[in-house]
This record gives structure tokens, sequence and C-alpha cells, in this order.
């Protein structure tokens, strides 16, 4: 077993004071007099509050970029005690769950009193973003602020987060070795039989033994000769000597995610299986060849689509080949012929060919590298070039 | 060990036919012409699309319910297989992601076909929500699809959801009752000296071998005589004489959380946590004994608050004392002064009186009922009405 050294959770506040220095030089470049960042991810990031409580969608959490100086966190009471232990010093509370005001006349004072009053505040409007407080607070928000307008701040989040800083790199790294262990030991808990509840149990037991937090996503499953469907939670089946297993995984360290799949045989798979699992093999040997700065991630993209295509591929529902993680399970940038993202060193990337080869049979290959001045460096460890077999 | 049968998973086609004509009378009501849902949660209790997919903040998923007639889907087409499985018939994809046109254009000519092209279409923008949408995108739908208007369809969802059907109860009551022996089971696996991260790890594994899907939440942690904080992640801190250390979860089955907690004691507690404990063990009491259909949540808040009073209780920073959960680990209503919702039958609730006893040590009791005629029924376990102690 290969043992990797347990980074140091958390980050010193250096790290967060370089995020948000980062930050102000593009408002300032985009013309914003702050930044208002709502989810999870994005409050994370300028603040460093992890915390599972926002599986409660009750209340809603404000944090404030402004122009110069530190955050400033407009938050429900009940998280006053976690965020103070974060770099942030200016904690503003409101005793949630208050339905009538739910913090939009404090978070609009503070907007106001943050920017003068007058001017643009940055909220991320863009692809993959969502707006996590009620349209309804939203509407009063905006009404309350003015003459303060709200813009789009996805054109400053997007690179900001983007790109990754080493000690954001040393968590997805340890995560991804955690669970390579996991994917490598996986057939020897695995036997004939066993059905896809049962498989998806053990290998959640096997990744937190390992030193994973969390299995936050896990989706795959069996099917004969390989599977059609790779979002859908795991059924009562039992395997069966010919079937095809994917498991493809997002557990987390730290609050940063691995974003990685791995194919298994049970019994000896057929040729065509085999074919398959040789052409997405290759297409990520193609997409490990060409990830270099300078490229796009549509350059990526056909690098690893000609060699599905040279392997008689038939489409890939999923609309992609790959994408950025970190914090979240996916992040921008998409590896696809539309998105001109040019990569650069410090992006955190899946590479993750698809192809359907067969009537209602797909093969998936995936793998997280870290783009580097020069090759890639691989984050998870590389899948090997031929499916273990089972039983 | 006391085992329940492990109820069916999903639910059978007349269970969202039965929700979705509560809706279109509720729709008929509030002059809906039909009602746009966006959310995990609210996707889900339409159509049983149930996968962790949601993770990936990449693509929006829309479910339109007309004013008669079944749920008609826009979807990116990688969920097509898995939404096909439910009893959703009609089923539109686009290839995302597509960031120029997310679904947009979809969506909008769906809605007027659906709606005739004119009047008002419900989309929850109330309390406890979000728009899992870019505002961009929202901003050009509501362009696209002018005169159709967009109107806060929270007023229909909240009382749909609020009420329970036995299928759904099943599965809360299935994993309150595997949860319950988690926690019944936990001290023969923690020792003092265990830190918190060891301790969140091995409630965990325990629960996963129990039957639970997942242990989406789980927070809590140490405190020497009592705790300060109930949100944030397991630290390295380790278990010392004195300590109490509550866990508070919500783990799933199928789709449906428990959400409740418990408290142990590192050796004996001392008198003021063992008077805490006793507190709120009394005023849980008082809530079982109020929580009656016809009784409001401000009420039921009431008889909590004053035996909490009574016990010399400092406060608390939760703002409520309990909630309904079910699809989601916290759901309306709160119980709270101000939430005058009426107690029914088939509503499923937290209660959770929780209070601070000294400066910076909160104790918090929490049970899982649903409302029945007469008293409500028990779904968790009861906890102890002395804290187990450890080591």
């Amino acid at each position: 077993m290969i043992t990797t050294p347990v980074p140091p959770r958390g980050f010193p506040d250096s790290e967060f004071a370089a995020r948000t220095q980062r930050a102000q030089k593009l408002m300032s470049e985009a013309a914003l007099d702050a930044l208002l960042v709502l989810t999870e991810p994005d409050v994370r990031y300028f603040t460093g509050f992890l915390t599972p409580f926002w599986q409660s969608p009750t209340r809603p959490w404000f944090v404030i970029v402004p122009a110069s100086g530190k955050p400033v966190a407009v938050i429900p009471t009940i998280g006053a005690e976690c965020m103070a232990r974060t770099w942030v010093d200016d904690i503003r509370t409101w005793p949630a769950p208050v339905p009538a005001d739910e913090g939009v006349s404090l978070l609009a004072d503070t907007l106001i009193e943050v920017t003068g009053g007058s001017g643009r505040v940055g909220l991320p409007m863009g692809p993959e973003t969502a707006l996590r407080m009620s349209l309804n607070d939203f509407n009063k928000l905006s009404k309350l602020i003015d003459p303060l307008q709200f813009v789009d701040a996805s054109p400053v989040m997007q690179p900001l987060r983007m790109i990754k800083s080493e000690p954001e790199i040393d968590k997805v790294r340890y995560i991804c070795g955690v669970m390579s262990g996991v994917f490598e030991g996986l057939p020897d808990h695995l036997s004939m039989g066993m059905s896809e509840v049962e498989i998806f149990k053990t290998f959640k037991s096997l990744s937190l033994e390992a030193g994973a937090d969390d299995v936050a996503f896990l989706v795959g499953g069996l099917g004969e000769g390989g599977y059609a469907d790779i979002i859908s939670p795991p059924s009562a089946r039992q395997s069966r000597p010919g079937d095809i297993l994917i498991l493809d995984t997002g557990a987390t360290f730290d609050g940063y995610f691995c974003d990685f799949d791995r194919n298994y045989a049970f019994g000896e798979p057929d040729d065509a299986a085999k074919r398959a699992h040789d052409v997405v093999y290759r297409a990520t040997e193609a997409g490990l060849a060409t990830a270099r700065p300078g490229v796009t991630c549509a350059e990526l993209f056909g690098a690893m689509q000609r060699v599905m295509d040279e392997g008689g591929a038939m489409g890939n529902d999923v609309g992609r080949l790959g994408h950025g993680l970190g914090m979240q399970l996916t992040e921008w940038p998409s590896n696809m012929p539309s998105d001109m993202t040019v990569l650069e060193p410090g992006m955190v990337i899946t590479l993750e060919p698809g192809m359907t080869f067969a009537e209602g049979k797909v093969m998936v290959h995936e793998e997280n590298i870290v783009i580097r001045d020069g090759a890639p460096e691989l984050l998870s460890r590389r899948a090997p070039a031929d499916m273990p077999v089972i039983g």
C-alpha cells in the first residue's frame, strides 16, 4: 500500500489574504466596488468557513469582499462561533430564521457602508452558478441598495478559482491518492453475486477507513457487457458473469474533491468491452500528452475525441470529456469544443473520455491532473490498462 | 438490537400521481397555469428522480407541472436514462453543458406549449428556497416567455410537501430506527482519548453498516463540561475526562433524512451539564405532550421554551426549537414564535430544545416525530434520560 502524508487541515491566513488580493485586483479591472458571494464554495474560498450545515436550506449566508481590506461576513447567529475561528474579523449576525427579514436589511446596510452607497456590486450570475437565497429576498435586496447595482461577477470568480494554490493541490492530491488505493484494493473485497447496494456500501466503508472524510458522490453500476447509465444510485441487482462495473466517485478531504472512476469485469470481459476499455485508456493517454499550458480545452477535447472516433465511438451523453475540480465535484472549465479556456499551470482538471460502444453500452475513464509547466502531474494513480477481473 | 424491516425503495406511480393531483388542486386555487421546479427535492418530489449527480453544479434541471396531466422533464441528455425509469413520459433533453443556451430556449418553448403562452407560471421564491440556475439564464428565460409571468409558488409547494404520505413516513421511520440503534450502540465503540475526527469516522462506518445509505450530515464535537458550537466539522482534539460530546446527524435512506442528536459524557459529567441535560430532556417531554393537530408551531415552541426558561436557559443561537424534515435535512415549518403554521396529521418534524446553560456551553436535544390524531408517533427512539458515560 502506498501512503501519502496527511496534509494539514485548513490554510494559513496568508492563503486567504492572497485569494482576497487576487480577487480585488480582478474586481478593480472589472470596475466592481464590492463582491457578494452566497454559495458554500465561494463563501469558503474567501473565509475558510467549512461546515456541512449548508445541507439545511433554511438560512442564507453572505460574504462581501470590499474593494480593499478583509472580507465581511453577514451570517446567521448559529454560525458566529464557527466563523470566528476563521481569519475574518468583521462578523455581523442576525438571529435566523427570521423569514420577515432574513438578513436582507443587515446585508443591504453593510453593502451600502462598504461601497459608500453607489457603484457596482459583483454577484456571480454566469454558467454553473445558482442564487442561494430566495428570489423574493433578492428582489427586496436589489431595491434596498439602489442606486447600487448588481452586475455579473462570474468573469472575476472563474479565473480566480480555476487556478489552485499549492496547498489546495496538496489536498486534492491526498484524496486522489487515498481513493486510488481504495480502487486498487477493491477487487479483494468484491465477489460474484454482490449487489450494487452491497458494492457501494463496501466502497464507502473502505474509503472512510483509508482516510476520506466523506464519499459525497458515488455513482455507477453493473451492466451485462457494459453499463448504460452513469448517474444512478445503486440498485438491488446482483453481479453476474459478463458484467462490467463502473464506480465513479467524488470523495473529499478537508473540503476538496477527487473525481475519477474505475471499471471492473465480473468474469472474463467480452471482446467488445475489452476493446472499448482500451480505446478510452488510449484516449486518456492522448489527453495526458496534450494537456499543456497554452492549449485550449477545445483542443484537449479534440485530442481525446479523435482516438475515440477512430476506435468506433458512437457518441457520448456527457457532453464533455472532463472538467475542473477542487472545492466542488465539477468546476469550470469543460473539455468540449466550445470552451476556449487556455490551460494554465495550477489548473486542476479531469480527463474523462467516454463513449457509447454498442447499443446502450458506455465506457468511461477518468483521471485527475494538475497542469504544470511541461507535462501535467497525475493526481490519481493511473488506471490499469486492463480491467481487473473479479470472480 | 431492534431491527425494522427495510421499506421498499422508490414509490409506486400512484404516489407521484397523487402528489401531482394535490399540486394541481393548489395550483388551480392559486391561479397558476403551470409550476416550474428546479431544485433536487422539488424535482424528485414530482418525478422520483434520485441521483447524487446534483453534486455537480454544471447543469440545471427543470420539471414543469402543467395544470393537468403528468409532469414534463426538461433535462440534460446525461439524465435521460435515469429519468426514463421514473413515471415521467415526456422527457425533453439538450446536450448539456451548452453555456450559450443551457436548456433555456427548450424550457421556454415547453412552458409556452404547456400554458398556451399566457398566464402565470409558479416558481418557488419564498423562505428556504434558492434559484438553482444562473441569474443570467433566469433573466433570459423571463424575457423569452413574455407575456407569461413568473409568480411565487411557495404558497403551493410548502403545504404540499409539509404533509407526508405513509410511504414517505416509512422511509423516515426506517432511517430514524437505524440511527437510533447506532447512537445506542456507540458507547461500545468510543474510548477516552479518541479524537473528534476518529469519533466521526467510527460513527459514519457504523451507520453504513447498520443500514444508512449515507451520512450526509454529521456535526458536533467535544467540550469541557459542555460544547459551544454545533455546526463545525470534527477537529483533532482528543476526548478528556469531563468532556461532553454531541453528535447531530442527518443520515439518509432512499433520499429521506432523519435529523436528531445525542449527548455523551466522557467520565462522570459535572452537575451543571447533568442539570442542563435534564432540562432539555424535560423540554422535549413538554414538546411531545403539546404536539397535536390544531396546535401552532409558535405554541409548540412556547411549551418547550417555558421548561428551559424555568431551568435557567441563557438563550439559544439556533433561532428555533425544531423544524420539518423529509427529503431535506430541514424543511418548513419552524418551531418559533413567529411561525403560525398549524400542525396537521402527517407532518414530520423535529423537537429540538437547546439552550446555553453557562458561558460558552450549550445543551441540545432532538427527536423526530410525526403528527398523528392524538399523541405524535416517535420516529427516533427516545434518548436516555441520563447521558451515557464513556470511560
